[in-house]
């Protein structure tokens, strides 16, 4: 074997056979979420008419820390798992850093993304239950593509409400979702009650992940057995995606090393929480002195300038009250391409674990964002998705803070998926008409007071 | 290890150090290129003033089987090699054949297709000679891409003439190739006298691949250490391939089987060659019984319906004359999706396999290439390039005739690239736009007469 060997690979029977559920470990658990009429905590039983009952179970389960992957969920990870662990040389070399940078390369997914953990999940809990169609919302289109192969797979139909903007401006991924057999609709729509007012009302409507959410639910409340999926915030997805951090970890002891700095980009939580959490668990159970950074939008901070309090997970206010750092579920952000971190909240666990301080946040504006991408391009080749530039971005800052400190630390960050439906976005980068967005603490106070009182 | 283990990866130690030459081992060696002013046997230093040097010899060498792959070019292999060798158990259990189908999946490298393994080759090799700038043309762009990202990892400056009507409607590689750092020019441009010379005598010509060839030829002639490349067709592209077949040798092994069929679509033969030649080898040696089918479209037929014959390699005939299956180089292909696979005619070393029968050729319409796309996609979850669309649909046609007979055969196929800059493709698929091309016998006679006497 070289010694410099640049990826790492699990056999087969290596690849986890349990993902691992943090908040049976976390000394402060996560508080309820509350029903917004009653404000009594939920129940399972309260989430059964719109996801897979085993879904509900996993989303409030603070006691088992490792909850096993179903057999045919497993199969399917070894389609495309585990996921190499890739030492940057190529970067390390145009830093010229003596830190040790390694990435998780989620991005070799077939649908191009982690997304897909989840999704096969989601998609298998349901088909168990004897659900035949699922619905669910999407943006760029990174988890609506996950969602449609997924179902696919377990034999699903797969309704998805794409948000207009997106369906018209990235044709591809509605494509990808439709060449895997998925019915694409672009939302608002006349096809539900929820898209019929707002379009009644706004004729020429765009569309947000808002009311998409709310069509997507509304589908799957009036379908018989028909059941909504969501592709993060929540925490049986962030569960799902523990796949990755578990992987990592062996991944990384083949290597010889351990890290000290764990990055993950930031939108609602599920990437971050899926490769950072199964080493927090030694932080949490041994001390293990690690530090774990979450890389957000500078124009949607809701961990390094958002509030911790109970808040809606949707824009229309239709979810329960979730305990998390939020900008207000009203807050709307500006219009970056790195779609899938333009969330207003943060999961509940990671809200919980940012209040105790066992984790950080860093903001990244959009233009150092594509900086840091297009170096990564060229120094590795990969092109990453405009969310992943952002993970990018803080590990090389935290690169060069090891440079001007001469120490050779161990960097892992999670590249999460490849750039190549966005390249439009890298066009206007390289053109120069991407901009910065600047929030005033007025802007973000604004929402805030709306919720104070939920 | 389970039973049915799904992918095969070589360690970074195994990772062949030899390309694998053909023609030392072909009873009938290919015949010579000629001058086509002379009619004399082309020598390597004729090649000299537009290729690298080694990449010159390579390409008339027909004594050493085994060319060693130089360590900085390995290394860079290390990176996306060994690519995964795939048992295809959803798209068996889609057709319910008894076939075994293992596909080798060459679009995880980096820029999403095979290319790139003769790209760092040909980088590398320039960079070695002194060489500071490489020209290329590209059509659809993976070649371009490849070569884009191989150049900026050897430190030149890559300068891509891509066909217009690509560069206008296929956005997002030409951003691919900017991303990596290369010029990109549509062609024909007014930087040239060959692009000049056409856009003054048809102003609004959007181009081909013959004149944007041209354009890359005359920018090497013209530019001290500038040297041109070619991403298919040529003997020494197809060598570097051969990484591909080799690796898939030890991964079969792995599996415990051995190809019955192997399969590669065609363009000019570098993937079909790269994925083959390796298998061949032993039925030359050793008699080994396999079959070796090469998957061109209908509407290209060279292997199929053309002629072999001394034709030039471009339309422009500025090439010298290479003993070649031809359509004749002022044949015009139809517009087909599948770009790559649009070129008149193959390289000399297949063209004198298929004249041996060592080798078969089937022809594949559109329509039939992307419904195979369609079923690999929902089957497997990738979603194939138009170009590997061809494989997978002759992979098909084999695997029914399996399942007709009762037959348990072992078929391989090369997925030369994934399809996700090619959605619009997808799109106008599944929107029922695209068509089949029939081509009559007067309509191949017609171009195959004007070069009999070449």
């Amino acid at each position: 074997m070289s010694n410099k060997q640049k990826r790492f690979f699990l056999s087969e029977d290596e690849i986890p056979q349990y993902w691992y559920n943090i908040q049976a470990d976390m000394k402060n658990k996560p508080m309820p979420p509350l029903n917004p009429k009653t404000k009594e905590p939920l129940k399972p039983e309260d989430l059964f008419p719109v996801f897979a009952q085993e879904l509900c179970r996993q989303e409030l389960n603070q006691t088992d820390a490792w909850i096993e992957i179903p057999e045919p969920v497993r199969e399917m990870y070894k389609y495309y798992r585990s996921t190499p662990l890739v030492r940057a040389y190529g970067l390390e070399k145009a830093l010229d850093t003596p830190a040790h940078i390694y990435f998780k390369n989620e991005s070799v997914s077939p649908v191009g993304s982690h997304k897909l953990n989840s999704a096969l999940a989601q998609a298998y809990y349901c088909k168990e239950e004897g659900v035949t169609n699922v619905t669910t919302e999407t943006g760029a289109g990174q988890w609506g593509a996950a969602l449609s192969y997924a179902a696919k797979v377990f034999g699903l139909e797969a309704a998805v409400y794409q948000v207009k903007i997106s369906y018209n401006q990235k044709p591809y991924r509605r494509s990808i979702m439709q060449t895997f057999g998925a019915q694409v609709t672009p939302s608002p729509s006349m096809s539900t009650r929820a898209g019929k007012d707002i379009l009644t009302k706004y004729p020429n409507y765009q569309g947000s992940l808002g009311t998409a959410i709310s069509e997507a639910i509304e589908l799957a409340m009036t379908t018989p057995n028909c059941k909504y999926t969501l592709g993060s915030v929540l925490s049986h997805v962030t569960l799902h995606q523990t796949v990755i951090g578990l992987e990592a970890e062996k991944q990384m002891a083949m290597a010889g090393e351990y890290p000290d700095i764990v990055i993950g980009c930031f939108g609602g939580g599920s990437n971050f929480g899926g490769v950072s959490f199964p080493f927090m668990r030694h932080t949490i159970l041994e001390g293990k002195q690690t530090r774990y950074i979450a890389a957000e939008p500078a124009s949607c901070p809701k961990l390094t300038r958002g509030k911790f309090l109970y808040d809606f997970g949707d824009e229309a206010g239709y979810t329960p009250l979730l305990p998390m750092f939020t900008l207000g579920h009203n807050f709307a952000p500006a219009n970056i391409h790195a779609g899938g971190l333009r969330y207003h909240g943060a999961g509940v666990i990671v809200s919980q674990l940012l209040k105790d301080k066992l984790m950080e946040a860093v903001d990244i504006q959009q233009l150092e964002s594509f900086q840091a991408g297009c170096l990564f391009a060229q120094a590795e080749g990969i092109i990453p998705a405009p969310e992943s530039c952002h993970a990018i971005a803080a590990t090389i800052r935290e690169a060069q803070k090891c440079k001007e400190a001469g120490e050779g630390k161990v960097i892992l960050f999670n590249l999460s998926g490849h750039g190549l439906i966005d390249m439009a976005s890298y066009d206007q980068y390289l053109a120069g008409n991407l901009v910065n967005y600047e929030l005033t603490d007025a802007d973000i106070q604004k929402n805030l007071d709306e919720i104070q009182n939920l």
